[in-house]
């Protein structure tokens, strides 16, 4: 059997009773991503803080070993119980159906144990979920690559008065491999982009530049947005405000999301109040 | 303090460890509907299987109480910790923006405990959220009142390839009060309606009927839907197929939602096809 184990969005403790449950009876522990497992923290015996709170090893199952070496964990999956843990909702933002998928296919028995993710917690900022449209990722600009498909799609939702989800851009030292450069392919190993990840402020000014280029009125300085930071853990921040007080507002660490706000009823509009910069 | 703990989707074994360390340290927990208890199930001593696992009673805030007399629980919260345990995720299909903005505005601190909704755990039969459009709600229909503004929603979706997610119908003792008879009125109490839930075929039913009165060809009884019962719960049913094909099936118990599938990627193609009605 394959678990595959969402541990939702704050700390060791966002995990449910199931998933725990899970983990304790599996005889080996995957986790997506080495970054994921660092952001639970380290204890002093340089164990990370999941792997004592579960009282077992954890393997880091990284983005080349998920696409490229999965089947090995799939072939302990056929004999045996295995976990495989998942920030958020396994099938969240980032969603894992690539490897169902495989595992169906090697007739491996797949349980989901859901969790909260950045697309139902966003709920907390008071604007109703089911009033958002299609959702977008904002991906970083270079000199040379300047995608702003998110244009059309944000302009569709404004047009029927729908909130927008802006996902912005991040990866971690397991997700992006720098181009090879000769010497790392003379050393025959890989090189690794040190980890990213995209602030509200530099979302809101790529925003604001491709409005500047298109010209279309979708979105302006002045427009609402909520900036959420942290989502679900102890310290999240969450501001309302127009996008040009937001790009004075340091969030802090990752993660951050965006969401322009479209149309508001009485009720959203009392519970936007409570974020709004001037409180 | 107030603790507003969503319960995910399953048993009592879905909560999160934080949502469980929450209520053990509360003086007073509430939840939100009557119905919502007795789904968790009742012991052989009638005490519900919540309250034997939490070793605690919980207090009924059904629908009214929510609205006119939350105000007590609130008083209380301002003096000690209390808890008001939701289905699912806080602010997941029923939000409650309502109660955290009274809750503000009397000074009580707020915590939220995010758990799984359905407006996430949908992800599970493989269609990626950011590509959902707007939400629809289906009413029951009666014989005065049809009510089809979900139509022109699923159309703006569908003309966008976007997934669409139906949310069914239904309503529990807690929800829906009769219109009061010269009987009720006399004795001074309400009579309730019983509970009741709309399941994917009156959802499709519904659906065909208002297409074949509008003729915009938005779908037809060939259109791919999901439809998904008891999500997140061991006993989950979900099938793939045409409306025609999904309208034959006998999804059991509730709750039941219903996905008009939008244009496909290979990958979702390949997990729908794990939950297509032959296999």
């Amino acid at each position: 059997m394959l678990y595959v184990i969402g541990l939702g969005l704050g700390d060791e403790k966002d995990i449910t009773l199931r998933g725990l449950e899970a983990i304790k009876k599996c005889s080996k522990v995957y986790m997506e991503a080495y970054t994921s497992l660092l952001s639970f923290g380290i204890t002093s015996d340089g164990l990370s803080t999941l792997e004592m709170f579960y009282g077992k090893p954890i393997i880091v199952a990284d983005r080349e070993m998920v696409e490229e070496k999965a089947d090995n964990m799939l072939f302990e999956a056929q004999v045996s119980d295995v976990a495989f843990l998942v920030v958020g909702d396994p099938f969240g933002a980032t969603t894992h159906s690539d490897l169902v998928v495989r595992a169906k296919k090697l007739g491996v028995d797949v349980k989901v144990v859901h969790n909260a993710s950045v697309m139902n917690a966003i709920g907390v900022c008071g604007l109703q979920l089911y009033r958002y449209g299609e959702t977008v990722s904002i991906p970083f600009f270079t000199d040379t690559w300047r995608p702003d498909s998110f244009y059309e799609k944000i302009k569709r939702n404004r047009t029927l008065g729908l909130h927008t989800l802006c996902l912005l851009d991040h990866f971690g030292l397991d997700i992006r491999v720098k181009e090879p450069t000769l010497e790392s392919l003379c050393r025959g190993k890989k090189v690794y982009e040190p980890p990213r990840f995209m602030t509200i402020n530099t979302a809101i000014e790529q925003l604001l530049e491709v409005e500047q280029n298109h010209m279309e009125s979708v979105y302006n300085e002045d427009t609402t947005c909520v900036g959420m930071a942290r989502i679900g853990c102890e310290d999240q921040v969450i501001v309302a405000g127009p996008m040009k007080q937001l790009l004075t507002i340091d969030f802090g660490p990752p993660l951050h999301c965006l969401v322009i706000v479209g149309d508001t009823h009485p009720v959203e509009e009392e519970m936007l109040e409570f974020y709004t910069g001037s409180k």
